[in-house]
């Protein structure tokens, strides 16, 4: 059973690999009409990110032993929602980013309109791919895929907990109301990248899957708490995204409720309950154990 | 069997307070959090629109003898879809309109990063109504529906149409680079209200639905067709939202190109076209048919 971390950094880029080969396969040729609105697509995706969403997902797939290719078209509809957030975050009236995975956003590389189509054109292929082609056992189950990435996706998920951001902006928020807001924002989505992964594998018991939710929750969070301390501490260049933000434009973070170190401490706390979570999967959880240190640890 | 002009709009004002309760009840409350976010759904979606697609959906449904319930749901998820294309067109990055339905638009009454949350979270639903509860006889089939919304909202349907659409603003077009822009932007989710409706019912063979899918361009096209002389020569007050824009944008047009008459020989052209396409179905199809003469002969 691989434990070391160069092992984990090959199975991580491996897995990065097959998922950008997926979405290139996905993703509309920029030859194709409307050219460019697939170029601006294929920007916005390709060629970037931590693909820590598509690596759930492979590894939670590893956990239920599904075919690799129906867990590399499940974890490349979790990132191309993914990438369509990002795409309408930077816009002006959200953020307002200039940079974003070391290069210009989307609408500073194309213009505003051509970036929202692009956003709103991702989440629509991110539904295609999840119906298009059989990834589960069952029918039935695909269509509780379908309908978890909305959910999770939408107005009691990701963009709820954006819009939860939004109203948030220069206020004081207590540790619970952060939670409750990146519950929303991060989580969701991360939390649907590990089930839905799952989901193309083995049936799973009610206390299985339990248990992987339970999991998917402390990392989404984790995530969110280490993104702040980045987002605090890391530079611009490092991040590939711009640095202090958050302090600048006066959100609360985990860092201006906890202190630098109290948010440290928090993250640690969730990767102990996210190993807790796995206690029942033995060594076939052992790539989401490295995946849950990877959040933790990352510098990036 | 029905035939007049007063049963066709009971049957029509019927259907549209189906599918309006239907919404009402998809939609989260207002009290839910975010709350917002949540009201600018409701004020983009709820209490007007001619909602054409939906009872497009419904007359599909009949045809098909499908469960009234299921066709509901199938016709309020295509109207989610065709809402947030209204939401973000609206937008001051696409035609900056500040008047839909007779009331302010969804970013004036909000803002502009509520109404761009508020459409992405109506994508995300409409996907979720449609997988969430069983709409067709077998689960295969509803994935089927699933990918077919999924095609039509993205960049080779409605999305790619309205890329189109904005690049073409200033272009003089041909009548065939008009169909083709507006077979995407308009006729894609036209289609597929059509298709999702009658896909909730009995089993059709091949030739069926290839008759059902010439019906649905047909009136697809027609409606675009009346639209572009309706923006051409009826007044703001009728329609409920800003008339003559198309013109004064030099966007090129049905009438541009045709003329004011021969754009209304066209619509009566694949009015008969579409009447032609439902010879196969006998009585079963006279909502379709008159639903065909309201999207020609509709003066709003």
């Amino acid at each position: 059973m691989p434990t070391t971390a160069a092992d984990f950094r090959d199975w991580a880029r491996h897995g990065q690999t097959r998922v950008e080969l997926a979405l290139q396969r996905l993703l509309p040729s920029n030859e194709i009409a409307p050219q460019r609105l697939h170029q601006a697509m294929r920007y916005a995706v390709l060629g970037g990110g931590k693909r820590v969403r598509p690596l759930l997902a492979l590894a939670a797939g590893e956990l239920t032993q599904a075919n690799g290719a129906r867990v590399e078209l499940a974890a490349a509809a979790v990132e191309l929602i993914h990438a369509y957030s990002l795409v309408h975050d930077d816009l002006p009236c959200m953020d307002d980013d200039v940079l974003r995975r070391g290069k210009p956003t989307c609408h500073m590389q194309y213009d505003e309109a051509t970036a929202l189509l692009a956003g709103d054109a991702l989440q629509a292929l991110a539904f295609q791919v999840l119906a298009e082609q059989r990834l589960a056992r069952r029918a039935e189950d695909q269509l509780q895929m379908v309908a978890l990435l909305a959910q999770a996706s939408g107005s009691r998920g990701m963009a709820g907990g954006q819009a939860i951001d939004l109203a948030s902006v220069g206020k004081s928020l207590t540790v619970p109301e952060l939670e409750f807001m990146h519950i929303h924002k991060t989580g969701a989505l991360i939390r649907a990248a590990v089930l839905l992964g799952a989901r193309c594998g083995r049936g799973m018991e009610d206390d299985e899957l339990a248990s992987l939710d339970h999991f998917a929750k402390c990392v989404g969070l984790a995530f969110q708490v280490v993104d702040d301390t980045l987002d605090a501490e890391a530079s611009t260049a490092t991040l590939g995204k711009t640095a202090g933000k958050d302090a600048e434009r006066n959100k609360p973070t985990f860092v201006s409720a906890l202190g630098a170190a109290g948010a440290r401490d928090l993250a640690q706390e969730l990767r102990q309950s996210a190993y807790a979570a796995l206690d029942g999967f033995g060594s076939a959880a052992q790539r989401l154990r490295q995946l849950a240190d990877f959040i933790v640890q990352r510098e990036f």
